[in-house]
């Protein structure tokens, strides 16, 4: 159920990789070497390469084919787009095709011919903003919208679960609101959730597991800084192993408890 | 008030410029060239130079240093980014310090700590979708969210007014929804909108000044297919600047009358 985030910060890249020509690039396949037995998926922020510009693509490029080299991963773009019709077939192209993502984030604002566009390719993925783990969720996404009063996302949430279907479409859900996991998990019953927010943010695992793991796991848990800086210079590739060792042995735990695995 | 939209589709770049050694730039600055005395700003969608890779993110940094190098214009990244603080601070680095962008599109889902970062930078501008063009605009942003049923998107966009002001925040108000232009004016009288969907989206151009010009304006109007594909082959280029010719002297048809100019 692990999900290694690769928000790599290129001022925060240890020292001895900033002698390679491409740091954030040596940093990124030194925490895939460390992690890959480990995890199931990698997730790609998008802001951290473009700020990089045409260089940070290029990591962005190299580190999508490390990850590939590596074995059997699911590789998410979180990228967060969204737009009309004709646009967001370019980026579906950009990410399924050019770059060779499983999965991409998208956000709902724009309904559905912006969501549609990233699904029915089968192996593909589009991954809606549903419950964010971020302060700013509670500024729209729990405006109440209907007469039964409920809020935004689980409209979001039911509305775009109706346009794919499980095998094409997941939900991103913030592990910081555990007070709202569960009316999450009963909007969409059968998709897989991303799981931002364990670890940095402050999401409690066990609450998320309990809330939202379904009789076939049905979760990806994220952890982005919590795993790529959990130690300093020399100690960062070991430490970051050993971050994402303790996270899998805890979901390894509680899917024991329920007979998962 | 003429905004360009550079919504370059390479497949759609007429036979002389496949020659160049980078076909989407040369026919950038083609466009450039025959319509700068004409627009007050560009419009690049980033979808489009996305799906090229590596090459089209360098075709992005060569066109907005060629605009700059053509005097005083407004460059408008369309990129409809939206994420947590820490991500956003690094996209507002992205568009407006790696590639010189003057504003950058913003989907609000994600609220506050996803806006925030890109305002209170002079000369900078976060440009928030309000209501879009699109279908899918009926999917969520007219949901009724308060007692007074107000639609989702009015909420939207007297939210974002508060968190910025009128000198670093703009909204994007699709032309094809001419019965919610006035609303939409009424949620945010002092700010600029950029009004996309114009021409080949079908939205009617006097109904928009109609309904959203203000005293200054107040108005970016954005045609991005109807100028770049008016003509084929050898007349592209021409039939591109009788368009936004035409565009442009509509508006300063209307805003002669209102004796703005």
């Amino acid at each position: 159920m692990l999900c290694v985030g690769l928000d790599t910060e290129d001022q925060l890249v240890p020292a001895h990789f900033r002698e390679e020509s491409h740091p954030v690039r040596a940093f990124n396949e030194a925490i895939v070497e460390a992690t890959h037995d480990l995890s199931v998926a990698y997730k790609l922020n998008l802001a951290f390469y473009e700020a990089l510009g045409v260089d940070g693509w290029a990591d962005l490029e190299a580190t999508v084919a490390y990850i590939r080299s590596r074995g059997d991963c699911f590789i998410i773009a979180d990228a967060k787009r969204g737009d009309i019709g004709n646009t967001a077939r370019k980026y579906a192209e950009a990410f399924y095709d050019k770059l060779d993502f499983d999965a991409v984030t998208i956000a709902p604002y724009m309904g559905r011919d912006s969501v549609t566009p990233f699904l029915g390719r089968p192996g593909k993925w589009a991954i809606v903003l549903g419950v964010t783990s971020n302060e700013g969720a509670l500024d729209f996404q729990f405006l109440p919208v209907d007469a039964e009063q409920r809020p935004l996302f689980e409209r979001v949430m039911s509305k775009v679960a109706e346009w794919g279907s499980p095998t094409d479409t997941m939900f991103v859900v913030g592990a910081t609101r555990t007070d709202v996991l569960a009316q999450a998990r009963a909007a969409a019953p059968d998709h897989f959730f991303l799981v931002p927010g364990v670890g940095a943010q402050g999401g409690d695992l066990n609450a998320v597991l309990d809330a939202t793991m379904t009789m076939d796991g049905g979760l990806l848990i994220n952890s982005s800084r919590g795993i790529l800086y959990a130690g300093k210079d020399k100690d960062a590739i070991p430490a970051a192993r050993k971050a994402a060792i303790e996270l899998q042995q805890a979901m390894a735990h509680k899917l024991a408890e329920r007979a998962i695995i």
